[in-house]
């Protein structure tokens, strides 16, 4: 497969991030997660902050704009005009990071806007979310006295978001190359493999 | 991992059954997939040519019976009654047969009806429309004038049929530990990682 481009799109705490430093540490590629924000908020002028929370959820007041962006269909019809200018800004420099090197891109709709790559290779990672909630504690040392709850909240963001921009359903095998259940799998293995398929 | 219990549901003409068939043979575990169709003929006194077409499919009539199955959340409300017997009769044999041996089994809700069962590996395999469509018409010589279109079909009618059983959403990656793009992968490859997580 020789894949020169690798997308990780993670639930919340499924260990996703992780998984594709890794990945990009044993392929040596260039990994894009924190660098990805500090590249738009560079092309872009937006803080880094602004971006890490409207780059890629929707904002809380989404339920409704989740069921008319569901029934419509998806695409600049659901968000807030500056969410819409952020998710092109994203999609360009995305784009352009994709051309330069090699490399490893985490969330951030990637999946669908480097669909069509040569060379590519789109991986979802999910967990359940219990141990998801474990997960957001015992390592991002989350304070939150409900992670469970935590987590809910931030896959209906996410999946809000998705299906506005790109009118897919978040989660659905069809739109990947490999979906791997982390919580099951373990963090190192689900690398193992992606590196086995980028290498074949 | 050392899953002893391999379900593998997948896409019609993913490869799915072929990758089981190596999966098995590499573990030395039972492949039920038409002795699974064997089995449920023993079990119920139904012909094996109805099993094949009444236990994983819904009747063509059913994208009426699709929309209420959806709407409501599934299980025993859109099919036919000789239907939900025959699921009856599957669910029991499935659950009877993981218990009796290491063992892959192909499709018929396997991966629902046992997802509560320790030390098992749950499997979907899809791949694009048109490489499934090529390779119905190359491996099983299916003389369909229109591939894509039995292709397309084919995927509607276990939607229906898994969707009316499970109350689950046919193909989301959170039902599974692990899906694969066949087309892209290859079958050889897929069998692989699959081996590879079982004995893990």
């Amino acid at each position: 497969m020789n894949a020169k481009i690798i997308t990780i799109s993670r639930e919340f705490g499924s260990g996703g991030r992780s998984i594709g430093k890794l990945v990009a540490e044993q392929l040596g590629y260039a990994f894009y997660d924190k660098a990805l924000v500090e590249r738009i908020a560079k092309e872009s002028g937006y803080a880094e902050d602004f971006i890490e929370r409207r780059g890629e959820d929707a904002t809380s007041k989404s339920s409704f704009l989740f069921n008319l962006s569901r029934s419509g269909g998806g695409g600049f019809d659901g968000m807030p005009a500056i969410t819409d200018k952020l998710y092109v800004i994203q999609y360009n420099t995305i784009k352009k990071l994709a051309e330069e090197s090699p490399c490893v891109i985490v969330g951030r709709c990637s999946d669908y806007i480097l669909r069509n790559e040569p060379d590519s290779l789109h991986v979802f990672i999910h967990a359940d979310a219990e141990f998801r909630a474990r997960r957001i504690v015992e390592i991002y040392g989350e304070r939150d006295n409900a992670p469970l709850k935590r987590v809910e909240e931030k896959d209906k963001k996410r999946q809000v978001y998705y299906k506005n921009y790109t009118g897919r359903i978040w989660g659905m095998s069809e739109n990947f190359d490999l979906c791997l259940n982390s919580g099951k799998i373990g963090i190192e293995k689900c690398a193992e493999i992606i590196v086995g398929l980028a290498k074949k």
